[in-house]
């Protein structure tokens, strides 16, 4: 059960009128990526229907998500100040802010509107659950800035926001797709955990990657959570090793990540994917044995091979 | 059939947490303003209902309609790098624009989870009338930036923009309350070309009121839209009647002023004005004979006095 979400997204039409608010849409969908969360909402109905999966009823939903996953990139970007995105120049440097922000709104919009193609009788679910997850990401993406600005940030506190600001989409996805093809409340729930875990993991992967990726595969800069003094999983562990406040921001990329070397700080994020990894994996033993389930173990395992 | 709009709005909880992220949206809500927008769903409704309209089902929409418009405004402050909104500092001079983008999207986000508080059986078309109305107005928006750098923008140009950034907000207010209330297909398209006609009339007097309005009642300081080289229908029929470009921006106000004057714009406006009134009222006198029909007429007569 697989889809080709990069050719879906190229044959959607962006060329329309006002050529500058549609354009931006075009370009920021046109990045590639691996299409996660179209997968995972598709994976999430294939748990439920096994091969049977009707396209037509899962694909709004599938495609909402990416859209709107899109759509939050390109106002972080604004927000970050971020150059490149997938190696390319992110919108607001390709056109400008005012672009970016406008386009972006109408990503949201169009969202929306991908969304409310799912069946008739799940329109009002889908919607409820994709406004439960948006609101999410944007309290998840303030706490992040807060955290910029704030010394006293726990680990606790970051679980928290990755929880809300990578991890609620990606478990969104999962549980939508299977709420689409009929599964019970509790099959979603523990779809919906699977997700939570599986973007947990994900997330100190790209805070571990911000430090020791490589820039061609990690698609921008290394070290730029530390130029723009980022709470991450990498900084936060180092502080509670250290037993104090670390100021990285400024420090040259070198010193920071030699104090992180010191400290064993990759091993201990290694040691964090494995076990949200493994939780993950564990809630996916509780489900039916379908190719869907054993597609879902594989990108979990996939998740830890790439840090190794 | 009237409704306190401010006290609905002031009693909503944004007090939740991350605080920079709600506090923005109950700061933008608060700001008061004819809440016109609401008031014309309930009367949508009420031309169809009478004094039976059922607020819980139309409630929903006109608060959607409401909070749309105030991240619309929100939003276009930040692209418009303007300083006051209503007598008060705007969201990204009060916080930051970061926290005017965020908080933007976060409302944008609250309109879509209120909306979905309509009549189920009513959701999946109102979500569709939302999503068009919303799609309008950020096409209306680019449109208006993208005349600030044209120097060929004709009065028909300027017509569709307003059509699509005011009045079709308007409009589907209008329209939407109609609809739940149970109006029929041609019902609908008479209340939606009602509020076309009020939403442009409401345009091309902001146009003039930004020339020759009370600062006070105004709200904002008078120019703004010269010395923002915007298109409006002051400046477009001044170039019709002059027969060639007018350069405006960087110009001093007496002098941008005094053309109009001698030019007689003004009254070029106020003749539009009237005639979009006109139409408007010629369109209500087609609806059932309602108190909600004489309101909205008095609503329409009240827009032209404002500016004799």
């Amino acid at each position: 059960m697989t889809c080709d979400f990069n050719r879906i997204l190229a044959d959607l039409d962006w060329s329309k009128q006002p050529k500058r608010l549609y354009e931006p849409i075009g370009y920021a969908l046109s990045a590639g990526g691996k299409r996660v969360r179209p997968q995972l909402c598709l994976l999430g109905a294939a748990t439920v229907s096994g091969e049977q999966v009707v396209m037509g009823h899962v694909l709004p939903a599938a495609l909402a998500l990416e859209i709107f996953h899109n759509f939050t990139l390109l106002h972080d970007d604004v927000m970050d100040k971020a150059q490149v995105r997938r190696g390319r120049p992110c919108v607001h440097i390709r056109w400008d802010e005012n672009t970016a922000i406008l386009s972006g709104d109408q990503m949201l919009i169009e969202a929306y509107k991908m969304l409310s193609g799912v069946p008739a009788d799940k329109l009002a679910e889908c919607l409820r659950l994709f406004n439960e997850m948006a609101t999410g990401i944007c309290e998840g993406q303030q706490l992040d800035m807060d955290f910029e600005t704030r010394e006293d940030v726990t680990l606790d506190d970051y679980r928290e926001m990755i929880r809300l600001k990578t991890a609620v989409l990606l478990a969104t996805a999962l549980r939508m797709g299977a709420y689409i093809a009929g599964a019970d409340a509790a099959m979603q729930q523990t779809l919906y955990e699977i997700g939570i875990h599986i973007g947990i993991a994900f997330q100190i992967e790209d805070d571990l990657l911000d430090c020791y990726g490589d820039e061609k595969t990690f698609g921008k800069a290394i070290g730029g959570d530390i130029r723009e003094g980022k709470k991450t999983f990498m900084l936060l562990t180092a502080e509670r090793l250290k037993g104090g406040h670390i100021a990285v921001k400024g420090q040259p990329l070198e010193d920071v990540l030699a104090l992180y070397d010191s400290l064993h700080v990759k091993e201990v994020a290694v040691a964090a994917i494995h076990e949200e990894t493994a939780a993950a994996i564990a809630k996916l033993h509780q489900l039916p044995d379908t190719a869907a389930r054993q597609t879902l173990i594989e990108m979990a395992n996939k998740l830890q091979q790439r840090i190794q």
